[in-house]
């Protein structure tokens, strides 16, 4: 039993505080014989790191990834890989007067609840900067399962929606601009409305579609590892998710059988897909496809009340460099997460047949 | 690694095909000298059974519970406690059209390919009767953390919901109309739904709404096992779930900052709730809600298109007896699996500090 | 975390009391697809039931196996496998006696002390009853490695040894007599000395060597779950034994390394193999040998003080059917295990390299 | 399931190459609120290290550990506790003989034969250099559970006994001497051994013994993981180990019922202690002693014949800094291990009951 540790065959545990010495991680199960392409490794964490563009935190870290173990002349071995972020840029002094102070909708009383101690600085280990090591973990997973397509995109910030279904959507186009919403016409409203609530020193929620194509049939455990059930933790396990859906989702509760079932092609697929991909728990080869939603940010940049540990009543402001909507930064984290479940039931699979 | 199994330092194990011998489990971890309600734990499983009323399935088990070790004179030893279900009123000729037909929506071609082999009477282990083991360990779980109050209820049936939040309805009455709604007119008009939809031959789908009252502070884990995310996982395992959220879910991708953080009272609670009881996945003392979206029942009773194992074209038309609408028999299983979740963090929860 | 599981992709869950109603268990990870023997199953049972021969325990148990899941027309569908064995020629009178009595060396003291209850009618859940269940998963794991041949046998009685290397037995004679030692000189003076101290009302402690042949290369995870010591946790774990030794042993403690080094010839093979078949944790295709330390049963015929549960000095003396010499009956056992550990490597090895 | 992980609630994962940049590891479940004694730590490793004497090898390490995370101004936060430890005098050009080479009783054809790949340097994970981390995580598990007195020492080096039973040694003394046996004469004699051996190029055997005091009654669980079940396995992962037994070990296996029972006191204690502290895999408050076998170092200073990758017949002579003896330097590692098992188990047993 380890709570920092996700997945059952390739089984990625963590470490790590946002303003410590590093945080970081061992990949364990991961087979022998891969080469390793660390450039889609950095790359995937590049895409994750704050301060690349001006509607998320300003912070700036290299988040440079050190292999440490695992990987010999540019192969795995099939031992454990060790790898290492060291943190660079904390400016922890923002954060002395959170010392005993507990922000609203933040971690910081149940963690003291909890725990008796608690590292203040930028929020410890609840910092969403341990998704940093999740996005190494799963930029290596999909190495592994390199044939499955999968791509995550925003799919709204506040009230703005891509009003399109995803088969109509060029995935390519999903980089091309900072809100990482691959229709370019949304993609300029989400943008304007972040910086619009930015300027107003509030935050904003969302959410992100992904997408895995070209799936094998069969992956998934049909009891109390479903594919969907481990997606579902997967992403309830992101900061500051407040749900998920996949296939047809909360839609599918209103609707009746007959409208529901995906009718078999003799070739096994299926003529629409409100299954997403799943059925019994299990891939059936379609696409796989979900959604996931994300509240806004707690840290806003007003004043709001709120107590300290002697229970006293008190203000607090938001200091420090934060994210005014943290969807554009998740998207890869999402693409990471969904690719560390895939791999582990791909190698699941292997062995469920003599 | 065991992918029939549920939970970490209370776990339940489980087996059982629908029109198998049996179906049971083993539930280990659980601590010695609880003194065990076993008319609690029948009255769950009653809850749970088909044939309770005319919206439900006509199958008629008696789902008798017996309990085969680690409970010696009415309370648990701590040693492991093994449970069976024996299947009494299977129908398999029923399903004896099923046996290389893969029914829309169903399970049947994802198991045969992963497996190469399957138990296609009644679903075999896809079944939803599996459910029942998972209410025998949820009732036992409950009595462990007795002091939590756990209500579900259905909150929609197809395009009907109750329009009030929780706290208006009083979960006393959910008992008192065969669609397990706790408000009064909207459980009526449920109920006429589902008798509608099931003399059309058709099946709709709906959510379930549960409350986790009088929360202790500190449940859950704040990395890879957020109290969330089990419970999102938990609900996700439960056959015919495409959805869950929790706090204010998927509206709280619309919101702002300054709209969704919730205010704390010198007391450490707080004056909204839209975490959900949650903060960084651990709990706060606050009502702990979410909500799970259950599809129609794939099984309906018009002709349907679909294939077979040797990838041919055929018609299928649903025999057996099935639920038009799961909702109402799914209330006491997220009940049990809440339970589950909630017991297991309880556990883990007193060694977190020296 | 599961405290009456064993293995890992394919574990074994178990439960059950000596005097309560049944013993199970739940085989997870069985891939689909395997042609069941059970007469093999029921066979290695009744190797190890009781009431065998005269110099075991005269209890009497049909030990019936009965599965309940996870095959269908004769074959393993990849789902987990429930099986039960009910009690029957329980005579929990024998042991009314013991109700508050901690019998020396038993694990009466230890189960109250540390549960603060206890089903103390035949040991409860500490008796070796248990051990049944490890025969039927066992025998099961037996067929999935069928190519590898294990054979245990019954390798010295107090002071009376096979006086041969292993290489020179031959393990068809194992059952021809009732010591389950092919070396038919030795096995008559066992016998005879078991005799002799059942007369007395004692009892005798013993080793059994198990030897695998017809390994394949590559089993064993190389850390801390090498072939070795998860054998040495299966045979530590079966009750009454106090060592395990492999390859050279405690006498290779004592050796020079120009002396222990076993040398290679041309086909990987050894020309010595002191290393017991295994090297840095992983079997190199050598035959694997092991020897393992089983104490006298606790249970004698003559009166010894002790306490009860007041700390009161009492007196007791053995009743009930126990065996003089538990030896015999543990050499399917150690098969059984070694089985289960085998299987689970072959399982985990095929997903070592890409 | 992740094979570079130790223990159940405490849980070490570790990485590491034995020539790579870095070993190191994470300690999960490690509870809150303990100060940490870092010079306790250090001080355990330093014991452990290379080049501390002229019996064991001259390789030079600092061996100087760095704690990443779950440390806060001295205590421990309930958080996964990341450390490293750099490797720093690597030689790695003494193994380049090694790069196809597969050393006689070493683990490189193992690991070649498993994984298709192996880091030849230094023996790469193989490497007892992996130990370090043990042993870093034992000495943080030794604060947790210090009321507990953990001593090994050296029992044995080839046919070098200690004469005494343990009680009548003083541990005290075990650090007085370089081959740490607390017996000054035999001490003595086995230092001359190991230089005798190392003078002609070869390497012996030997044993430790550990003894823990002042126990606690009720820790181990009793089916699967028996308190010296996990012991054993826990000995049996450390390089070289080739035996374990505990209690009266082999010599029980000789012994009659009458002599080996342990007589209870009227307090609960014992009056012998044959049992080594553990009852039904229990620990029953009495010492527990065990001991543990060690090979000779497998590389050895004259030339062996041997193969390489392609299967060629070689010729083989050790480079490199090697032991002559490995025990001396295991002492600390076997009370390291000793410390995992019994704090893993100590937090266990804080939930047995309610």
């Amino acid at each position: 039993m380890s709570f920092n540790s996700f997945g059952n065959l390739l089984k990625v545990t963590t470490y790590g505080e946002s303003h410590g010495t590093a945080i970081g991680g061992i990949i364990d199960g991961f087979p022998a014989g891969l080469q390793v392409d660390f450039d889609a490794i950095q790359n995937e964490l590049n895409r994750r790191k704050p301060g690349q563009s001006k509607i998320v935190t300003q912070r700036k870290e290299p988040d440079t990834v050190e292999f440490l173990s695992g990987i010999f002349e540019g192969k795995t071995t099939g031992t454990s890989i060790g790898f290492i972020i060291r943190n660079t840029n904390q400016k922890s002094n923002d954060y002395n007067h959170n010392t005993n102070v507990y922000r609203p909708s933040h971690a910081d009383y149940t963690y003291d609840q909890k725990y008796g101690i608690r590292d203040y600085r930028g929020g410890g280990r609840s910092s969403a900067r341990e998704t940093a090591n999740w996005v190494v973990a799963g930029a290596l997973a999909k190495q592994l399962v390199a044939s499955i397509k999968i791509n995550a995109f925003t799919s709204s910030v506040g009230d703005i929606f891509i009003d399109k279904p995803y088969q109509e959507l060029d995935f390519s186009k999903t980089e091309d601009n900072i809100v990482r919403c691959p229709d370019a016409k949304s993609a300029e409203k989400m943008i304007s409305k972040i910086k619009e609530i930015r300027k107003a020193g509030d935050t904003i929620g969302g959410t992100i579609t992904c997408v895995a194509q070209n799936m094998p049939v069969g992956l998934g455990e049909p009891i109390f590892n479903k594919l969907h059930a481990e997606l579902g933790k997967a992403m309830l396990s992101i900061n500051a998710v407040k749900g998920f859906e996949f296939g047809s989702g909360f839609c599918g509760a209103k609707m009746k059988g007959s409208e529901h079932n995906d009718i078999f092609n003799a070739d096994g697929s299926t003529q629409s897909n409100l299954s997403g991909g799943i059925q019994g728990g299990i891939s059936n080869g379609m696409d796989i496809y979900f959604r996931v939603a994300f509240k806004p940010v707690a840290t806003i940049m007003s004043s709001q009340q709120t107590i300290n540990s002697e229970n006293e009543i008190t203000e607090i402001t938001g200091k420090g460099r934060h994210d005014p909507c943290v969807v554009p930064r998740a998207v890869p984290i999402i693409e990471a997460m969904t690719a560390l479940v895939l791999a582990d039931f791909w190698l699941i699979n292997k062995i469920r047949k003599i």
